[in-house]
């Protein structure tokens, strides 16, 4: 018979918490979603009745359940480092929506404690490892029939954000650290400076906020990585990448959808795709892998995959050189702490699905 | 809680039924492969140890047993109809992989059972139904934002056939029924009119065979499709087709992958993406939403989705019809039975993933 | 020195006519404008001012001129007999717009009288073999490397036709001839079966007239050909064909434009190229080319390039069947008389730009 | 009648000067080959003799011969300064290949020799300008519907570069000029700070050549480009670029080619376009473009189009800096002298073909 059912909680119940629920209560074999678990107890318990499963009181008493195999953190990230350590007390897997936490110390210290455990039980969210064209275009890279990669070329473009509070380091912190993470992947390297420029901004951006900018990553073995983001583009949600190898280069992210076509209602004259409106669309399968590959991993007992403690520290340590560097638009060194034996570089490769 | 696991048995373990069989076993919610059955015990005993679960002495036996809610139908063709009807006989839903039987009447016997049993339990394995392109392109059609549809042009190649036994039959009856299968759930109409022509054959084709070979349906509202099958293209696994409304069309399948890239390695000079070798590739997340809808299905107590035992007759009729064609190269309309009220056109209209 | 420049005439200067008058003004290296004739008067002088040139009274002046080395013809089809008889008796070059005539026959009567005349003197405006795409398919297919040519699949689309006194048979009569001539043209053979089928028209199509129209060639060598024209699509124009071989094949028209991108003035959402209004964008530069070969021919006297009378004579021939098999959607054979020795089965190759 | 011809006379007939010769002899209407002159007697001579045109004796004869109109420069970049003054001297059109010459201060002098002749009489050969899609996009993005250009990234790939003698200052000054060009006409403005990064080189690359390079240039309007130059990426000739406003974005030269297809003999399995071998095919057409605007400017006495001598020196000037910040990895910036009231920012606008 298979192996038994992973019992899952979720932290957090706003739009990635419920979405994950859903995802556990639904789509993912091998997994009961058990517990929810928000500060918000109104919508955490209409959650809860809506999929058949329980409300916790708190959230480390999610973690602390015995009903529980596993945690999925959805929460604020203010709120991570102590519900992730909580976790790791717990000695159980937990996958921690990025980012990791809020700074690079207390990143340190969760890469510390885990170090402590022994054993790997932290997955931070960096659904792109699971999308079907990183992964794959990683392990073309790694076959070595395009020789090293030399550069990688990454754009990520958002219709639009809410304009109230929002402050240039956004850009960085919450979109750019996706590119970090995507380089360190695809180059399988860590990234030692950083630097952040920006072009004179677009008038849909509120006052005082650079956007667009343009960061570039050097990494430890040489390579160069640019990178723009914009964050209201007007078009839609648009991820791509090119990688520039010694003999040969691989796109994703160019035809934001399978299915094309000619629309007179449209104003006729177009031929093409559709640029989704948002994330959820483009790595809706991303998600589904990653959270099944993460359950499966769990049932077999082979451990934690994904993007490691270490991973989500060395995400927060660059894009905290990035803001530095995005406010004097110089080079901004990274210097990261010695990686444990622990950690691979960039943690395992995922198989291309 | 969630509703309980469904306890899935899968008759027949050659490719299909092996890769159903993990499917079950790996990659669907709310499921439980409980058995496997086929007349090869040893290739049965095989796949059971891998995968952790029972063998049972024969089909009907694994259809009649007590711990199987469920059937994956993936026997040859020849068997369909006696096990299908075993399955209506014991009130359990079933997965049954094309062609439904192998003629008309026997179809028709399958249909005429299941309307007498009062409710759906049958679906027929038409999985690009599933295919989130096929799915899309018929919603939007449904929209009505580009009128009504006209005309549908399929493509349907393979790189090659074993030649061995090979018969041009085979084309009309293993490959144009997917066709029209595709052509009845994007129109919701059923083929009236069929005509199969073939060109001079190709010299990689055996000798006799008619590759490739050209189909026009006509459909009873007016519609008409062209259709290429071509099962020894020398290149890949090619299925596109392109819907031409009153007001616009749509195009899927043209990009066979989402990741693109030049490679020096290949002779250097060109762009583009890769032609799968297989269907497996092109049709796999089909296959798994088919799987999960069927058992989505089952749990939640609504009945059977996907292609119904109608539009296994229905396609099963049309391929008649086609192979009579292809023997003279003139017109043959398609005669079916009445359709019972328990069927719609052409099912159920599938969700957008 | 470079040869002496070839002195054109004009013949007809409707919207054609006018432009191929300013494109031998101003953009055909060896050529020079000297006259134009139209039976409207006051539209030639207008245009005759406007370049430079010379206004003769009647378009058989205008061909006796001793100051016209050459002709254009763009006058209205039922004149072309008439005009291209003359051209031939008085011994020089002639580019015809199609059609040839307006009849098998008298299209026969021009084969006839170049043939007595003992050297092709005669050009039919088929533009297409000009156009890079085709000529370069035609010359990739011509290398073998992807096998002989087995099938081909035509599409044909406008925005819209003008509705008043439009007929079903201006389809077949003024559209699928451009795809007889480049059916001819790939296939290097000749058309000898034409079917024409129509589905359920669109509402857009003018009450009566069945568009679009799916047309079936059978090619002398078995080679297939599946046609679609469909002349209110709402959308815009779009020519595309796929020559499938038995080793790989060819798609010419796909990206409508080489410049791609977004707008959100649009709507935002789409990503891709812009479909043409109508033909002008398309085969702008065909036509250049075809002039510019044309008049190369003459000056280095290596004589007729592109599409002979013959080939006119066979397109009208088809057309004729064309429309007799649309009024009862049944087979017709096409008759060719016997191809006399002065042509080849399609005229000459074109060099690829 | 039309205007009188233009006699050119052509100095320097390497590869492009053979080149132009060729088209000036068969493709540009308007225009008559007079004279070649290289200092390489022989060659000169058979050239001349294939196209039936004169050989003088030196370049400057040529430039003051009586039956020469205008010149087209196609020598070494040394021998532009002192041939350029020459034209200006004699008064006569010249069409400059690039660069205009060897450095920034010799580039000036031409500028102010031609101030001083008191119109324009230079054109530099940036030939893009007249690329269909370069010059849509400029028309595109003056419309202002996508709003104010933000960002410009250029790709610029070649398949290799001779080795010997190779140095990474020449991917600066003979390849990355290109782009600077070309990101002055995009944005109509100037560049005024160049950052030349170096990631770890291609084994492909000569000893101690840094290949490829990522430039970034700052423009005066405060809008930000990203350059990748890489002359041995062993695929083929690959120019791209995307320009991104603020609603919406404009991409060329993505497809290679518009014939696309399949070929099981190139080893199956890749659908696409081809990647061109070198420049000539990629701009055949901006090159025919570009010579025939610059012969009509002539014919019709409107003075110079394209890249005028301020064009030329403003790219020599970023070149030069550029060149000094790859020694360094910062940022230089570029120091222009004050711009003449002769010439607009980018020179004036080119008619979308």
């Amino acid at each position: 018979m298979s192996p038994t059912e992973v019992r899952v909680g979720v932290v957090g119940v706003g739009i990635m918490g419920t979405d994950h629920a859903e995802r556990l209560a639904s789509r993912i074999a091998g997994a009961r979603l058990v517990a929810v678990a928000d500060p918000d107890r109104v919508r955490a318990t209409a959650l809860a009745d809506r999929l058949g499963t329980e409300v916790l009181a708190d959230p480390l008493a999610l973690v602390a359940s015995p009903d529980v195999d596993a945690v999925v953190l959805a929460s604020p990230g203010f709120a991570h480092e102590e519900q992730v350590l909580a976790c790791l007390a717990a000695g159980k897997p937990v996958l921690c929506e990025k980012p990791l936490t809020m700074d690079d110390e207390s990143s340190l210290r969760v890469v510390r404690a885990e170090v402590e455990h022994g054993t790997r039980l932290v997955t931070v969210g960096f659904m792109r490892r699971f999308d079907p064209e990183y992964a794959e275009a990683r392990a073309l890279l790694g076959t070595g029939e395009r020789g090293r990669l030399l550069l990688l070329h990454n754009v990520h473009r958002n219709r639009s954000v809410p304009n109230a509070d929002f402050r240039s380091e956004m850009i960085v912190r919450d979109s750019l650290v996706h590119e970090v993470d995507s380089s360190r992947f695809l180059f399988d390297d860590e990234v030692v400076e950083v630097t952040v420029l920006a072009p004179a901004p677009t008038r849909h951006a509120a006052e005082g906020v650079l956007d667009p900018q343009v960061a570039l990553f050097r990494m430890a073995g040489g390579g160069l990585v640019t990178n723009e983001v914009f964050v209201n583009s007007q078009v839609g949600y648009e991820v791509r990448f090119e990688a520039v190898a010694e003999r040969g280069s691989l796109t994703a992210g160019l035809h934001t959808t399978a299915l094309l076509g000619t629309s007179a209602a449209a104003g006729g004259g177009a031929w093409g795709g559709v640029v989704p409106a948002d994330y959820r669309r483009r790595f809706a399968r991303a998600y589904d892998l990653e959270v099944q590959a993460w359950v499966d991993g769990i049932r077999v007992g082979t451990g934690a995959v994904g993007a490691s403690a270490w991973d989500g520290y060395a995400a927060t340590a660059v894009s905290t050189a990035g803001m530095a560097s995005l406010a004097t638009g110089t080079p901004v060194a990274v210097e990261l702490a010695e990686r444990p034996s622990l950690y691979r570089a960039t943690a395992d490769p995922v198989a291309v699905p």
